[in-house]
């Protein structure tokens, strides 16, 4: 996880993890396995069956899933454990500690809780904590700070009407774009797409982002950060089928319509206008358009989001 | 939490959260508290001081945070009022339980997994577990899926250099454009002039957003989606100071030679031909420019980034 190569590209957070490492030697790394560095001191940790491995940035982690019968393994002797090696890797010039624990071994968690250990995250069946051991604050990266909402503007450019709901749940019942949140690993477009047909029944295509909007403190993302996407979507099924449970009316609106209405929400009335503009205008003023490149890292596709660019700008050989 | 009125939005999670709640009477909710129901069954749980508050999704919410004295509070005891709370539960048509545990009770995770329950997410000094009473597949909403990256990419329009850098820790130093994580509750903006600073000591700006990508199964952020967005920044400082720990070298460039260039990452590359593109064609051709609105839910103030829209249109009595 530490070890991969995002974080040397630069992105801020590893900057300050860099001097302790000429402890370790020309190379940045200790030569010496951790149990002969242990050797070494006059307090090493009893042998519980967990092998910390290092990480290029200064750091170790250790995982409890490495425990053959964890059942056997007491909380008194893992504290004693813990301890030890705490001390150790600080005498050992390490910066921090990643430990990850099964949800099943989690009576070790306040174990390590009462010698400083915090969580960083934690899903399904495994939490991950951190204790820093350098000076200073933590400056470990912190974990996934921002859901991801989408909704999807369905115009219609033959009729000049648009997609539109109104949620059961709202006590004003204004009207918005059909939407919701990003699944996990999951494209924008892809999200947008799925939702309307979700709510609405109407199979669209991605045409380009529109607008982006971020809040934070969310109290819907367990206070976390709120990104929120609008999209062009094209329609290619017309015939409305909505989701009851969740909107109250879905109609095929007219685009003014909906940009002069005040029973929309405030972002839905100036998307509108907006779209209203591209509509009459020409797209290529309001779209931002989308194209894909091969990612380095994942062996994945990436999706970049930006203004059109002409063919001739594209191509560096013509830019003088 | 869940109480909160954003779900209501529409945003897509809890369309299917509703069916259940008429087994509560007209209101959508019981006009009973949840000692009484308990009263009426046979197997009432244990009185162990934890009181469990309703959402209007028809879930519940249980702090450990409320125990007294929870040293006092044995495992074996917690695992009976669980289980007896949770069979309670369920005849009672709640559809799912949040358990919120402080870090240093985590002893009762592992109980609490044991009956099915899995980490929501955790951070700092508490966990939050959930599990899933309703049929079929948990939906409650999930956890923060991104991490948010942004560069700047800050031209000097009187000279035509781009501020760029190189990471010490890259095999092939090619260049970028400065820039880091967003921290929390961080706006874009803040986040592109706080790294550009932080990286190589120039003041800048924010004037708009250039570009938006997204990837997945991120090796960086945890195996979560990445989101990283360049901004365009102008200089109010000249005067390169670059932090030796992260860049190698920090240069005025040329945009020119920039977008020609091979040594520079790919999309470093394309934002440059982009921002070369507005230079010269004129920055209204490239830029996402940003608006700021009153939040309805938070009190705070959101920021809003789409094309800029003539003033005209913004105006709806113009309209027709």
């Amino acid at each position: 996880m530490l070890g991969a190569g995002w974080w040397a590209r630069g992105r801020g957070f590893w900057r300050l993890l860099q001097p302790l490492e000429p402890r370790f030697g020309a190379g940045g790394r200790s030569r010496l396995p951790l149990r002969q560095h242990a050797a070494q001191g006059s307090c090493r940790p009893a042998e519980i069956g967990l092998q910390p491995r290092r990480d290029k940035y200064g750091g170790l982690s250790v995982s409890l899933s490495q425990l053959r019968s964890p059942e056997s393994l007491g909380e008194a002797t893992f504290q004693r454990w813990l301890q030890d090696s705490v001390r150790q890797w600080k005498a050992e010039g390490h910066i921090a500690v990643w430990l990850h624990v099964p949800i099943l071994q989690s009576r070790f968690i306040a174990v390590a809780a009462e010698q400083g250990f915090t969580f960083h995250h934690a899903e399904s069946h495994s939490a991950t904590l951190t204790l820093w051991l350098a000076e200073g604050c933590s400056r470990l990266p912190i974990y996934a700070t921002h859901q991801l909402g989408v909704a999807g503007a369905v115009l219609d450019v033959h009729t000049g009407k648009v997609l539109v709901v109104q949620d059961r749940n709202k006590t004003t019942n204004a009207w918005k774009f059909p939407g919701g949140l990003s699944e996990p690993g999951e494209d924008i477009g892809n999200t947008a797409t799925r939702e309307v047909f979700e709510e609405t029944g109407i199979k669209s295509e991605f045409k380009a982002l529109l607008s982006i909007r971020q809040q934070h403190r969310h109290p819907g993302a367990f206070g976390k950060s709120d990104l929120y996407i609008i999209c062009r979507l094209e329609p290619s099924s017309f015939s409305i089928s909505f989701c009851q449970q969740e909107c109250l009316r879905c109609e095929w609106m007219d685009l003014t319509e909906l940009a002069k209405t005040k029973e929309a929400t405030p972002i839905t009335s100036n998307i509108a206008r907006l779209l209203l503009y591209g509509y009459r205008e020409g797209f290529d003023k309001i779209d931002i358009t989308m194209r894909e490149f091969p990612a380095v890292y994942t062996g994945l596709f990436y999706k970049l989001y930006h203004r059109q660019l002409p063919e001739d700008w594209r191509n560096t050989t013509n830019l003088q």
